[in-house]
């Protein structure tokens, strides 16, 4: 509890003079004010971030948090637990998504098993922090322990400031959990106070039966176990999950190490959920990168306030839109100290408009 | 016209058979089907391009037209035209947002005068392809004569024909033309028969007055040249302008020469209403960068069925949004190739819902 204490205590609200200088910056480059967008709006909330006016491009790192749910038992996905750790495997020989598009976009890439149902050998790349063999089944009682979910919570903070010590700049969330697209939706429905069938999705590709079967099993988790919403910490054991409250923590190291962090899809804005409900102020560290095709994503997105970059109809989640999405923060970076500036370059202000 | 003529009949339909083997090659990768969105759309798109089922990363290019516009003389931009050549030098010395976007993802950038109004002199990396020295205002009559539009249109097929003979794969346009939000706005209110005030914006940045004034000045093109929709070289001559032509021929000459060609904000779109206007089958071998800020361009998208990758709010042009958009072409061919299958991996596939 106490890593989490200070981290929640160390984050402190972005450098506004800083911004205000970096805007300077940008409104004396070679295009009209404000026609670089959300791009403009990208190199100064990392300048407000980093306090400094034009940031150095960052040292990437993607941490993938992976975690079992006991609630797959209710039948909650379309494929079996044991997909986990052969995904897991996957990401460690490379072969997945997410590795093809750290690559691409030059992202180191950390694999935690922070509670995977079973026991991982030990292999290059893979950071071994399992809190539990998984949660247990929500619909029948608490996913989480308190603790168990605030020593999830601890394990990420610990991953990103052993990142941030070794350099990394700019953090991307990813994740693996069959099962967890259920918890996700559990936590939106009790932060926007929809009913279930509004904030739940087809997952990996529930077919209509499975996607009821998943409504149930939602509902009774939420019967059972009656988050409160003012509660972060209670919403998140009983009805998150290891891999979502370690990206939670993730998140808020982050923010208390000053580095910005950028948000996948559905599963990973959970964790923003969380980790803004335990400090609001951490929500000016997030970047969002895409707008997934889970449904429950867009009012996730709505509720904390965040646009999306991407609009790429993608539900893999394992970070793959994070990744993408920090080739966007270093355009937006290279746009603050690449350009001319109108007097550079020699070039007519906008004038009034001829009579 | 010639030249039109034969890059018109080498358009042909992509190879559905292709796009079936890459979509099969796609389903077979570690993750569940369809789950990367338009990057699978992406990846089976430039398949049924290229004739091939993984397409290797090709040579990129951004082809850049430069034209000014005679209808500045009512008032229609917030900057003077002689912009349009200081931003050109700007460009050559390698100072613009585009520059730098061009330099992040790796693509080559060429220069294209077209019809820019003044004589620029001979510097490395501008073609000098100057078909007028701008338009005539088309708020008193037809931008060009139907000779000047073909003329410019031929412009583009040569200069992206002679960039395919170079290696070049993939294609991304921007333009610079101070005024070209006005014949942009003018080609989509043809082709939508929406009132003017529905698809014109502040472009770079006019103030109320000045959109009105703008708003003006394209009802009267429209009244005086009478352009038929149903004849895009009419719409194109009479409303048009040389950059947006000489786009629309970088888009016949790419789909005649088998590469895919990137959209980027509302002028290069007026261009792509022009093209599939000439010739239907050009759509299939556009890809759709981003969702300009300017209020006319999801008009532009949704008439020519187009969908956007990237949500930016940006409103520059020059080619920025099509330059980020290479991006995530590379990561979809690069997804296709460097996945592990489901076989490689040795994961289950997804199992019928547990009872």
């Amino acid at each position: 509890m106490e890593k989490l204490q200070t981290a929640l205590a160390q984050i402190k609200p972005l450098d506004r003079q800083i911004m205000a200088q970096t805007q300077k910056r940008l409104d004396s480059l070679t295009k009209p004010p404000g026609s670089l967008g959300l791009l403009e709006e990208l190199a100064c909330q990392v300048a407000g971030i980093t306090g400094q006016v034009c940031p150095p491009l960052p040292r990437k790192t993607c941490i993938l948090m992976a975690g079992d749910h006991g609630v797959v038992a209710e039948g909650v996905s379309a494929f079996p637990q044991e997909v986990t750790v052969q995904m897991v495997l996957n990401f460690l020989r490379g072969g997945a998504a997410m590795n093809v598009l750290s690559r691409h976009v030059g992202s180191e890439l950390l694999i935690v098993d922070v509670g995977v149902a079973a026991d991982l050998p030990d292999l290059p790349g893979l950071l071994k922090r399992k809190v539990a063999y998984g949660t247990a089944n929500m619909a029948t009682g608490p996913a989480m322990t308190r603790e168990q979910a605030v020593a999830a919570l601890e394990v990420g903070i610990q991953v990103v400031q052993d990142s941030i010590a070794r350099g990394t700049g700019l953090v991307g969330l990813g994740e693996m959990g069959i099962g967890n697209t259920t918890p996700s939706a559990a936590i939106i429905a009790v932060y926007s106070g929809r009913p279930v069938d509004q904030v739940v999705g087809r997952g990996t590709g529930l077919d209509d039966e499975g996607l009821r079967v998943k409504i149930r099993a939602i509902e009774k988790a939420l019967a059972v176990n009656r988050p409160d919403p003012a509660d972060p910490l209670d919403v998140l054991a009983k009805v998150g999950g290891l891999e979502i409250a370690a990206l939670a923590g993730v998140i808020l190291g982050a923010a208390a190490g000053r580095i910005p962090v950028i948000t996948d899809g559905f599963i990973s804005t959970a964790a923003a959920l969380i980790a803004v409900g335990l400090c609001p102020t951490a929500k000016e560290y997030l970047i969002c990168s895409h707008l997934s095709a889970e449904p429950g994503h867009s009012i996730m997105l709505e509720y904390l306030g965040l646009r999306p970059l991407l609009h790429l109809d993608m539900r893999l989640g394992e970070g793959t839109g994070a990744a993408l999405a920090m080739f966007l923060v270093e355009a937006a970076l290279k746009l603050l100290t690449g350009m001319a500036t109108f007097a550079e370059a020699a070039i007519s202000g906008a004038l009034p408009r001829k009579k």
